[in-house]
């Protein structure tokens, strides 16, 4: 029987756009009026007048904590922020030049294997007391991967700073000023959450099949460092480094469009106007350079934006804005982040969000539990009938 | 105002079930048949006939090798047998009650890390080359991880061995016998591949971020772990202990029943009728029952699939069928894999079929890229309009 295939249909649902796929009560993205919503509010008062440590509450118990509620979520974030030594005894072992991303998709299940409740989990808040100990945990080893890799002690957190405070103390080993402080602080909160993303979208995968937090969060952190995803904050400044001086800017632009290259950091699959997050960060990374010094940085950044808006209007008729990436990217180094830990800081932002999706994908709310996710793929291949096309043993072809 | 939800709909494709989300070429799955095909080959006779060498080059090139093909990959596998050496310092570095699923989620990233053509991966014949290394390198992992857990000395790999018994060999430390080297060859053969099942969904929507080929495999392994996906067949095991004797199983299995809980390994989300794998894996495990005098538990899992088949059909009408891991469980621990390296033999199975989805997602055929899987969520949280609802500071709350 002559081999073929059984269907010449081309599939729908590409990349899943548009297919409802869970009721979800977390966060609302309005991609036409360019708005991003955490249990309701606005993430832009959020980001300015809260802290990160309220919108891990926000996002995990649905309100807005009470002082004493705030005090608490404070205290136990704390208390958490530790690594045990034995897993900094396996950084130890891994490979200086490791990506920063293999090194947390790593260690995620090692902190699993030193968590003795994983196997205990049993209820909403047996899972709460993990996402805390997630949340506090990994910016520890974004933090430590630095020391370790530079042949630097590891700095004990200090239990006094705020989670944003912390991490930049413990990667830096000084304490940073209130202001940089903030600025993490609001970095932290704008990448907290995002809807059904990618990486978003695999934690909540991987939860439907009744795999343990961890695992969930290990998944989610291998789709966060793919270039389309939360690589691109990383190949945005490697772009800036690659054009080099604001006099390459238009060259640069013209040609890789001209290529059917992207620009990296401009456009975004759910925003048709600008990124909301871009609209906090953007005047950030532009006070920031005016403090610093790197105007020359940040002007070459602002002519990429305003040349691909051009050229996009020319070429498309129509708008393109700047996303998160393209002005994280310039703050992360403003403040000192090494720019292959600009994903790894994404990370420890959506860490919030992917706990809070793995709670309510595993314990659901009007579902009783999860059902695991299994789509279909039509079958495009070699088809001879059911019975299958003929084998013959190899000696015989 | 008032916080309500901007939704009362109920979220339709829960689950995904039914949605079309791409055209694949790799293998086929008929329910209502009890029929699974790989690039058209029915499955059941390339378990009998053929090898797991030669299904790895089947489902990663799409077509059956010939004799020097089949040489080639042969030899290709066997030269990658080894694990670096600070590979297995990391491993020593864990805790040796770690969950194995765990240390295989932790030890691919880490295996990224010593893979230097991992940043180097432009091609298709790359990518290639690095599903050859995994798929000859996960195996090791879980044998070495037997043996650093027990504080033995890791086996070097014998590349005169099949894939299969090398697998064995490296495990126990001594040679298997043939008979029991094909059937670890059989079992890695049914397990191979299995259309979009959970773990191979995720491992192509992690590849759909252009994420790297372990970052996409380490996120399949989370999704394996779960007890709704590959850690089915060590809670069949778990099950047949708990039961204890064939006496029990009736009230075990009403009991259970009565309390709307599952019977373990009976039934499956896509066939209707007889998983074919089970087809193959029943008989084989009541002739090692004989064998090995082991009658007494293979008899005691029959009586469970038969009473369990009487109750549903009581019960709901319906016929309900043992599926791969029913008797995967019984052939595993007749073979002597320890009970927790169930769900690992499972993996080093399907990682064949995940290396191959990682090659159709990232390269596709008639699409010439990959396009990220980003689906959407129904918001039915807190809403008070896009305007946000009012947020105030905590000490007025």
């Amino acid at each position: 029987m002559t081999a073929q295939s059984d269907s010449q249909q081309t599939t729908k649902n590409i990349g899943l756009r548009g297919i409802v796929v869970a009721d979800s009560k977390i966060s609302k993205v309005d991609g036409e009026k360019g708005v991003l919503i955490y249990r309701g509010y606005d993430v832009l008062p959020l980001a300015i007048d809260s802290s990160f440590e309220e919108v891990v509450y926000l996002l995990l118990n649905d309100s807005l904590p009470k002082p004493e509620q705030l005090a608490q979520i404070r205290q136990e974030l704390a208390e958490y922020r530790n690594l045990p030594d034995p897993v900094i005894d396996t950084m130890k072992t891994l490979p200086k030049d490791a990506a920063p991303m293999d090194v947390l998709q790593a260690m995620v299940p090692v902190l699993a294997m030193h968590d003795p409740e994983i196997f205990e989990e049993k209820t909403w808040q047996d899972s709460y007391n993990i996402a805390l100990r997630l949340i506090a945990r990994l910016p520890l080893i974004v933090s430590a991967w630095q020391r370790v890799r530079n042949d630097r002690e590891v700095v004990e957190s200090n239990k006094d700073l705020s989670h944003a405070a912390n991490f930049l103390y413990t990667l830096h080993g000084t304490e940073p000023d209130s202001e940089t402080a903030k600025i993490m602080d609001t970095i932290l909160i704008l990448h907290a959450d995002h809807g059904f993303n990618a990486s978003t979208f695999t934690a909540r995968q991987v939860t439907s099949t009744l795999a343990h937090f961890y695992a969930a969060i290990s998944g989610a952190l291998g789709s966060l460092s793919g270039a389309l995803h939360g690589g691109a904050n990383y190949r945005v400044y490697k772009m800036l480094e690659q054009i080099g001086s604001i006099d390459n800017v238009r060259d640069y632009v013209v040609n890789t469009l001209d290529n059917k290259g992207k620009i990296m950091g401009m456009g975004h699959p759910v925003y048709k106007v600008t990124d909301p997050r871009a609209n906090i960060l953007g005047p950030m990374a532009a006070k920031l350079a005016d403090k610093l010094g790197r105007t020359e940085l940040y002007e070459m950044a602002e002519e990429v934006r305003k040349v691909t808006t051009e050229e996009f209007k020319k070429r498309k008729g129509r708008g393109i804005y700047a996303n998160v990436d393209f002005f994280s990217a310039l703050v992360n180094s403003m403040i000192g982040i090494p720019i292959d830990f600009f994903t790894p800081v994404f990370a420890i932002g959506r860490i919030a969000g992917w706990s809070a999706h793995y709670l309510e994908e595993h314990y659901g709310s009007e579902q009783a539990k999860p059902t695991l996710y299994r789509p279909k793929a039509e079958y495009a291949g070699r088809y001879c009938g059911l019975e299958g096309c003929e084998w013959s043993p190899v000696d015989k072809r």
